[in-house]
C-alpha cells in the first residue's frame, strides 16, 4: 500500500498515485502528494540523517540518486553593505547537473521508475532538461526532451550529451510544452513535467529541510526565490509546513518571489495588473520564463500566505548582478539566480524586507551552463 | 607561532613558512607542509566534523571558503558489468568552480590571505585558474592568471567573469608557466602555483579524508587518478598517511595513476623510457597536459610506496569514455576525468587492478566548462 494519493491543489478530490494523472479530474488545477497517516516508510534522502522528511517511495532502494542536495550556504560578506543586510546563498548550482533541478528530478523519477515507466517526455528551457536527461540515462530510461529552439547552446548540448533525444521547437515557452503534451498523446507516454508531476515537488522540499539543519531554529526571515513555475518557491513552503507541523521550528520565514519584466505573469496577477503571453519579451533568465505557470495559483497562496513581497527586475538588473556575484563573491550563477539577487536587493531598498532578518537567495543554476556574460 | 614549516621533499632542507619560498634553497625540489608537534590549532575544513585533520592556519576565520568538498560518491551501477569490479566515483566537479581544484585553492588562499599577500599569479590550463580567480574575488585579492591560448573558451570565460586578468600565452602549456614566472619575478608578485605551493595539497589531501567518512576503514582498494602534476594524486596520499598514522585506516589503498598518450612524462619516467616535451601532442585531456611537472619525483615515489600502477589512454579512448559516463551514469565530467575512466578500465584489463577490492575514481571536474564532446 502506498504511503500517499494525490491531492487537487484546489478542490477535495484526490485519486491514488499514478504516473498519468496530471491534474484534477474535477477542475483541472494540479495536483500534489497527501501523505496518509502512519503509512511513512521512512526513507531518506541522499546524505540525510535527521528527523524524517517524508517521500514518496517505499523502499531505501528506490531512491535513483546522483548525489544532489547538501549544497552549502555561503555568506555573502562583499555585497552586505550593498544589499544593507546580512545575505546568505545556498549553492543549488553544486548539483549534479548543476542546478536545483536535481532535487526533484531524483524523487521524481525514483517514484516513477517504481512504478515501472522506463520511457519520459519533459519540456524545459534547459535545466530540468539536463536533470532528467541525467537522471534518465544512470537509471535506464528512455528521455525525450523538448526545448525552445532558442535555449542557450551549453544548456541544449548538456541534454544532448546525456542521450536524451531533443526536440527543439520554434516559438515561445508555451510553444515547446504544447508539443511535448501533443507527443505524450500521440505516443501513449509518460509526462513527467517538473511543473506538473506531483513528486517534483518532494525533491525540492528537501531544500526548506536543509535549511533547517544549518540554521536551527534561527532561519533567515526573508527567503527570495526566482520564480517561473515555482517548484522550488512551492517545495520551501511545503518543507516549511512540514518542518512547522512536527514542532522543528516555532515561526515561518517570509517568502519573496522574482521575475523579470519581461515574462511576468505571477507578478502580475500578485498585483491584480493584466498580463498575457503576447506581452512577452526575450529574457536571459530561462528559469523564470513561463509565460502560463500551471502552479501560479498555489503560488500567489503562498505569497499571501507567508506574507511574502514580489517584484520583477529588468535585463540590465540581472545581467549587472550576474557579473556583480561572480567579480564580488566568486560565483558564477546563471541570469535566473542573478535574478533573484536583483529583486533582494530591489525589495530592500522599497522597505518590503526589512534589514535585521537576514535574507537567504537560492543560486540555482551554474554560469557555466548559459552563453557567457558580455 | 605557526604550527608548521616547509620541508624539501627531497632534501632534509626546512625553513619558515612564507608566501614566496616555492623551492628548496639546497636542491630546488618543490616543498610541502610539515607540522610542528603539539601545535595544532584544530581548524576544521567546511563543512566538516570529526577526527582533526591538520591544517597550516592559526585560526577558524582564516579559513575562505564556497562551500568546496563534501561532495558524494557514487557507485556507476551500469558500467560495473564493463569494468569488471565495483566502481565509485566521486562527484568533485560538485565543487564550487567546478572542479576539485577548489580543495587547494580554498586552503593556500587562506594560508596567503593570513600573511597579508593581496595580489596573486597562477598558471592553469583551465581549472585551477578558474578556481583561484573565484577565491581571489570573494577574497578580495587581485588575480593575474596565465593560460595556454589553446585552453577551451568556455574555461577561459570562466576565469574572465570572476573578474581575473587573463594573460593569454601561446606555444605550450610550459610557455605558459615560464611566462607566469616571468611576470611574477618583474612585478615581485606571488606566485601561487596550484603545482608548487605547499599550501594546496593541504587542501586536496582532504580528499581523502572524506572518503574515509565515507567508507570507514573499507576504502576501495584500488583509487585511479588522472595525473598532471599530481596535486590531487598526492594529496590523497598524504591524508591516507595521515589517516593511518592517526590509526583511522588499518592499510592503505593501492594509488593508481593515468596520463595520455599525448603528455606522459611521469608515466615514461616510471616506466625507465625516454621522453621530452618537444614528443608532446594535442589532447583534450587539459587537466593533465603538463610536460615538466614539477612533482614529478614524489609522484613516482607515491605510486612506488603505494604499490601503483599507471597506464596511458589514447585521445579515442578518452572520448568515448566522456559519452560513456554521460549516456550510461548521467555524469557529464571533462575530459581529464574521462581519462582516469578509460585508464581504470585498461588496468582491470591488464590484472594490475584486481576484481575484488572496489575502485574509486574523482570526477575531477564539469564537461560544461570544456568545449562539447563531437
Amino acid at each position: 500500500m502506498s504511503n500517499h494519493k494525490f491531492q487537487c491543489s484546489s478542490c477535495a478530490w484526490s485519486c491514488e498515485s499514478s504516473p498519468i494523472i496530471l491534474e484534477c479530474e474535477k477542475c483541472s488545477s494540479p495536483l500534489n502528494v497527501r501523505y496518509l497517516p502512519q503509512t511513512s516508510a521512512n526513507i531518506q534522502p541522499t546524505g540525510w540523517s535527521g528527523h524524517t522528511i517524508p517521500l514518496p517511495l517505499d523502499h531505501q532502494e528506490d531512491l535513483i540518486t546522483l548525489g544532489e542536495g547538501n549544497t552549502p550556504v555561503v555568506q555573502l560578506n562583499n555585497l552586505k553593505s550593498r544589499i544593507m543586510a546580512d545575505i546568505y546563498v545556498k549553492q543549488e548550482y553544486m548539483n549534479p547537473t548543476g542546478s536545483f533541478k536535481d532535487r526533484g528530478t531524483s524523487i521524481m523519477i525514483s517514484a516513477l521508475k517504481s512504478m515501472k515507466v522506463d520511457e519520459l517526455v519533459e519540456d524545459s528551457s534547459g535545466n530540468a532538461g539536463a536533470s532528467l536527461s541525467a537522471y534518465a540515462a544512470m537509471s535506464n530510461m528512455t528521455a525525450h526532451i523538448f526545448v525552445p529552439e532558442s535555449a542557450p547552446v551549453p544548456k541544449i548540448g548538456q541534454i544532448e550529451v546525456y542521450g536524451a533525444t531533443v526536440h527543439k521547437i520554434p516559438g515561445t515557452r508555451d510553444a515547446t510544452t504544447d508539443a511535448a503534451k501533443t507527443f505524450v498523446h500521440d505516443n501513449q507516454l509518460v509526462y513527467a513535467s517538473h511543473n506538473l508531476s506531483p513528486f517534483f515537488i518532494e525533491g525540492t522540499k528537501i531544500f526548506a529541510h536543509e535549511i533547517f539543519r544549518e540554521f536551527g531554529d534561527n532561519i533567515p526571515g526573508d527567503i527570495v526565490i526566482p520564480v517561473g513555475n515555482g517548484s522550488l518557491y512551492l517545495g520551501m513552503w511545503k518543507g516549511l509546513c512540514e518542518l512547522k507541523e512536527s514542532n522543528h521550528i516555532s515561526h515561518m520565514p517570509r517568502l519573496h518571489f522574482v521575475q523579470t519584466e519581461a515574462v511576468k505573469p505571477i507578478y502580475s496577477a500578485a498585483k491584480g495588473r493584466s498580463w498575457d503571453v503576447s506581452m512577452i519579451r526575450e529574457t536571459r533568465s530561462g528559469g523564470t520564463a513561463v509565460g502560463s505557470p500551471p502552479r501560479q495559483g498555489e503560488v500567489i497562496e503562498v505569497l499571501t500566505r507567508s506574507n511574502g513581497s514580489c517584484v520583477t527586475v529588468t535585463e540590465e538588473e540581472l545581467a549587472d548582478w550576474q557579473k556583480i556575484l561572480a567579480a564580488k563573491e566568486g560565483i558564477y550563477a546563471e541570469p535566473t539566480s542573478a535574478t533573484a539577487l536583483a529583486g533582494a536587493e530591489k525589495l530592500v531598498r522599497s522597505d518590503s524586507i526589512g534589514k535585521n532578518n537576514g535574507i537567504l537567495v537560492p543560486i540555482t543554476g551554474s554560469g557555466l551552463k548559459d552563453d557567457q556574460p558580455k
